[in-house]
């Protein structure tokens, strides 16, 4: 599949980031961002803005806050020619104060809005500051598949009346199958005039990526992945896939394949994501991860039978 | 999706059986074909019939041979009542004498015959000859995204003339897209008038079950899965997805779960199959995973980006 049009996301550093409570290392980064620079990736995402006052200093890493000096000092001594535009996600329903700086005096290029359908108001708030002080902005809308479709559709025709760059078809549970990403991406689409659509999928049942390529079939041109498709549990799109899949000259493998080998797979023995039964379990009865983290944390973490059958019983 | 009419058969010792030269205890196979009775899956494939002159006896388990004595004894030991229909795979262009008892004295109900487009002749003669004896028959053609389309189209002409029950789509080397899943199942069907159409697909792009799906969709409605997914280098489409997909009351999670967490994990410390970037290079190139498999057996069985790039300048 090549359009020019398509833009890829690398979300390593902040999906990944909810795992280890965004503690990566420094020399991880640089090596994340100088991989990303050569194959040619168009955004790195590279955590979250928060709020110290929410989330007290000692308990995550720097890449909880992405302080635009921290983000600086990655790209400083990177010391690589670098297209890679910079993005970073803000959970704008859980802000206290927020402080950017004007865009051109920031290294961030693109501020990412996650929010739910309820709390759209706080997203649409924080889009217009943003995009007022020169960033491209994303609305990234969690949870869809627990949401009834009027609200989803008064949501996406408040934020058509925004400036907002891109809206995002987010499968937080990783429970949509192919003609579902179809049905949404097509929905926004009609609801979102002039907007572009992004697509962020999770890898519950294994579909993140075919789902993210039904969603470019569909003509959505921001699509996210991550290195070896490291996130919270099942974690996301493999980015490596997605760069297979797009035929775009622009892309190169080689970078992408080599950190994740000298990094992602010494990583993997360290902290657990990927294809895991109890994750696969929410996925199908689209509940949102909870329990399945929770059991992880026992000794009853293989007991798949008994888990699936909690949670038929009384889901989380 | 729930349509009757779909069917699903379970590789897990056949095709896992090539990770371990078909040496699977008789206690494993009885567990799985327990799992599977009362899951309500349609076919369990228990392995090979192979000829013991090509395959000597002192280099395979049992499951390369499937005699219909063993296959009885892994049944009768079972001790429950079971609708589970017994399939055996041929590779028909590899026989050298090979004796079917007649359908109705034989455990077996139904015969696979494997083949490539340039031997269609042989899986041609093995059809008639096991649907003589009473069988169910199926024709797999493998490798179908290397061949030319008018050697295939042929191919399936002259299928379309023989009393074959099912002839499957496979996907040997995991290259395959949606798109290509979609075009493939709408020419056999086209091609195959009255003949029911399979989907058995590789994992190397992590996209077996979505292909599979996309098979179900255009009414292919024989599907194949496997336990965790087991199979050569990258595996098959998991079982547990497919069941938890079709929506048929007679199927049950839970006692596939409860095989994995028994079984399949223990088993995963010991024989590799899974989501595995060597394979996945040779799945976006279309290549056989050959030259995979080798590189797993060496010192440098990590060195993914090199492993690309030879695979790149030189392919296999």
């Amino acid at each position: 599949m090549y359009r020019d049009q398509i833009k890829v996301l690398d979300c390593t550093i902040r999906d990944g980031g909810l795992i280890n409570n965004h503690y990566f290392t420094d020399e991880f980064v640089r090596a994340v961002y100088q991989a990303l620079s050569k194959s040619g990736v168009d955004y790195m995402e590279m955590g979250y803005r928060s709020s110290r006052e929410l989330y007290p200093p000692c308990d995550f890493g720097a890449w909880k806050y992405c302080d635009d000096d921290k983000i600086r000092q990655i790209i400083d001594s990177a010391g690589i020619e670098s297209n890679l535009k910079i993005s970073v996600m803000v959970d704008s329903y859980r802000v206290k104060e927020q402080t950017f700086a004007p865009a051109d005096e920031s290294p961030i290029d693109m501020i990412r809005a996650a929010t739910y359908v309820k709390e759209i108001d706080s997203a649409i708030e924080l889009v217009k500051k943003c995009h007022d002080l020169g960033y491209e902005t994303t609305v990234n809308i969690m949870a869809i598949s627990k949401e009834i479709e009027p609200d989803l559709v008064e949501a996406l025709d408040q934020l058509a009346k925004t400036p907002v760059d891109v809206v995002y078809v987010v499968d937080s549970f990783g429970a949509l199958y192919c003609e579902q990403i179809e049905y949404l991406v097509k929905l926004y689409r009609q609801h979102l005039p002039g907007k572009e659509i992004g697509v962020h999928c999770h890898n519950n049942q294994q579909l993140a990526y075919a789902n993210t390529i039904e969603g470019i079939i569909h003509n959505a041109n921001y699509v996210d992945g991550s290195l070896f498709g490291i996130g919270r549990g099942p974690g996301n799109c493999c980015l490596e896939l997605l760069v297979g899949f797009l035929k775009n000259p622009k892309f190169d493998l080689t970078p992408i394949l080599k950190v994740i080998q000298d990094y992602m797979l010494p990583m993997r023995d360290e902290i657990e994501w990927g294809y895991i039964i109890p994750y696969m379990v929410t996925g199908i009865l689209n509940e949102h991860p909870r329990s399945a983290i929770a059991l992880r944390k026992t000794d009853r973490k293989d007991k798949y039978a008994e888990f699936y059958q909690e949670m038929c019983q009384s889901p989380a």
